[in-house]
């Protein structure tokens, strides 16, 4: 049985990642029951509302019972807890996942409450938008997209390969690396990116000689695109940036180096130093298109978006 | 006559900017003659092959005889040289504008070679994309987009009007400020968030531990989004930092000092400051939205192109 399916799957938390989840388990008949567990009870109406599983139930202790696959879609700082209120209820044989965007610290707070016989196999799908919550989600939303897996060194390759099963029916491109390097990798190209595009924002919003409706009035020459990233989860980012301090902090280091350095060649007039990364930079833009990674239309295709106004 | 109507209009340079202006005028037939200079005979050539005037000439000064309007499209650095070569022969009454990214250097560079009779006015269309050159350019392009004009203390009212009646002819809201704030502005909305981009993309494309491939493969994750911005045209780009530099120095430092902070809470764990900072950049973003000066797809509608591939 390697084609994705499972009896019973238990979701916690049910925000952007797992109502998409949930979405697309339902559209694929991925499985017989779904039951949906999140700590607001909201939320949980909201799940309930949107029909997206079979089964709603506040506690996670409890929604966990009989899965044979467990997903843990919460805020990467929840996990530990949310890993000692299911570890005295898993079936021997489940497999338990996560999504979480830093894994040496999930994994710290979550193996050593995984019991005997249970296979915890830490994952992360590279897929979201800057929207939240159960609304935010969609079937899809993983298509194309890739799952890096992280698993541990007595990870039971058939329970593996059940779990790359189920990401594949779901669309997405399996990865696997070991938790460093995926913490390295997740800092530089996510991030980085969503940490200086929360502070060019915080930079404008502060200004006291531009006023905040002169920012907003003229941001499509170039300041929106920021406002993208800037406008994700709190919640889930401050995790990030507290459980995957140390790649962040070196990250930031070096942008923070390059960036003194382009100051400089700014201040002294230095043209050709400008030229040169302006130029190099390009070409990674062009890598990205060519590697499907982006769309090519010019301004991510928003001019067709914007002109229907 | 203030419906934005020229008998001759000039177009000196013919990029990403001034084809769109040539394609616009051709499309909503604002003038009997179009005539097109450039500096590369290339680009002339190609502008010839796509249509968009009705002459084309390699010298600029010969490009400005008799004409009504002349638009000075080049990166900000040539403005002074073109403004030598063209002011020899410009017809007394003429209009002489340009599409400059930062306005007091331009001023700078162009008012003095001004004769008498000819009406100066600077002005810059908040429009672009991250191409450039003349097949990058579109009709529409400044439907719906601001262009702000930086007249100076003499600058006569009438010439002002006709030449806001052209620019709001092809689609575009109309502003007016002086020069000096023009520059702080489009530091912070524009010329900072292009600079932030090109150096993250500078960073990654750096280091040793991740791959370049890696960043590739991985830029979905937010990355990319910086990309688009580090793909502008690096001329232009040299010339906005060279001729801004004092605004844009005052707001690098005022990043850098905020990217401190926000570095400094991760170091020491200070969830509450990000999750603060990380609200009120949420809220800039619904403004934008608001405001209509940005889609509210989810990932800039992005996902829907995505999916096509």
């Amino acid at each position: 049985m390697t084609d994705g399916r499972f009896d019973r799957i238990a979701l916690i938390g049910i925000g952007l990642i797992g109502s998409s989840i949930a979405r697309d388990v339902k559209e694929l008949g991925l499985a017989k029951e779904v039951v949906i567990s999140t700590r607001s009870p909201e939320t949980l109406r909201r799940a309930e509302e949107l029909g997206l599983g079979t089964a709603y139930v506040a506690s996670a202790a409890e929604a966990v019972r009989g899965a044979d696959l467990v997903v843990v879609s919460v805020p990467v700082g929840a996990s530990e807890e949310v890993a000692r209120q299911i570890s005295p209820n898993l079936k021997a044989g489940a497999i338990v996942t996560d999504v979480g965007s830093t894994k040496a610290s999930v994994i710290a707070q979550m193996a050593p409450h995984m019991p005997q016989g249970v296979h915890f196999i830490p994952g992360h799908p590279l897929a979201g938008t800057e929207k939240s919550g159960p609304d935010a989600g969609f079937a899809g939303l993983f298509r194309g997209r890739w799952c890096i897996f992280t698993p541990l060194p007595d990870t039971d390759p058939q329970a593996l390969e059940k779990l790359k099963a189920f990401w594949t029916a779901l669309g997405s491109r399996i990865d696997e690396m070991d938790p460093q390097h995926h913490d390295k990798v997740l800092a530089i190209v996510s991030h980085l990116p969503h940490i200086i595009a929360y502070n060019i924002v915080g930079t404008a919003d502060d200004l006291e000689t531009v006023t905040e409706s002169e920012v907003i009035k003229y941001s499509a020459s170039g300041f929106r695109d920021f406002t993208r990233l800037a406008a994700s989860d709190p919640t889930m980012w401050r995790d990030v940036c507290l459980h995957n301090k140390d790649a962040i902090l070196e990250m930031l280091a070096r942008f923070s180096e390059d960036l003194a350095y382009l100051q400089r060649a700014i201040r002294w007039g230095e043209g050709d130093k400008l030229f040169d990364l302006f130029t190099r930079t390009r070409a990674v833009r062009r890598s990205i298109v060519e590697a499907g990674q982006d769309v090519d239309a010019p301004d991510f295709g928003r001019h067709a978006l914007d002109a229907k106004k």
